[in-house]
């Protein structure tokens, strides 16, 4: 399937269920998706989907990952707030990634930092970007 | 280690020794990278890097990342040409996820389109973005 996704000319159309049939979901069942804010395209924060929680989020339109941690589906923003409205959603070229533009409300981390890349490399040391905004447990 | 940086104010600094020391790769000794385009912000790809890359990538200026498929260091665009100069290299919140601002040459996609991420979810279809500029083996 994406094999003829990587042949297809700009404009075809596919259908979505044979499309994600053919997701290689790692040996966990998961794939990385990536969170863009999708009008400045920052880069919001890497989660992971199984196919219950791409689903859910292209059913309720807000995203739903699969936390890793507690092993369940992650509605993300249920208990926060910060939940993420979807725009768009996007394959990679072999299906095992997928992209995700949103509008977030709130920040998207944990720290209540918008993005979770606030660490930056610099040289030989790692520059901390924004104030955490919210007590981290 | 990354607690410490969730809870550091804007500006804070910390040696990139102790931060990539503790980074939690997955049982492969990998985590995701994914590269994005420094002055549009269009993402590109998703790759992986485990430590040996990271430091190649640090090092060199140029992407190296660690081929799953071939199990072994992929210097991008070591032979398509389509190489990748990084700007800057951002660590997630929980230090499982690499962000890669890059200024990408040609095309970061192996057919040739300028991102992987061309498969665009719309309804109950995929619509495909871009055409193929290579020839895909």
């Amino acid at each position: 399937m994406f094999t003829t996704l990587e042949h297809a000319r700009a404009g075809g159309r596919f259908p979505l269920a044979d499309v994600i049939g053919h997701i290689p979901w790692n040996d966990q069942g998961l794939v990385p998706a990536v969170a863009v804010q999708h009008d400045t395209g920052e880069v919001l924060m890497l989660a992971w989907m199984n196919r219950a929680a791409l689903d859910e989020t292209l059913h309720t339109r807000r995203t739903c990952y699969w936390s890793r941690s507690r092993q369940g589906l992650w509605r993300k923003g249920l208990t926060s707030g910060s939940v993420q409205h979807v725009k768009e959603v996007r394959l990679d070229c072999d299906g095992d990634a997928l992209l995700l533009l949103v509008d977030q409300v709130a920040g998207a981390c944990h720290t209540g930092r918008r993005s979770c890349f606030y660490n930056v490399i610099d040289g030989d040391e790692v520059v901390v970007r924004g104030n955490p905004a919210v007590s981290v447990p």
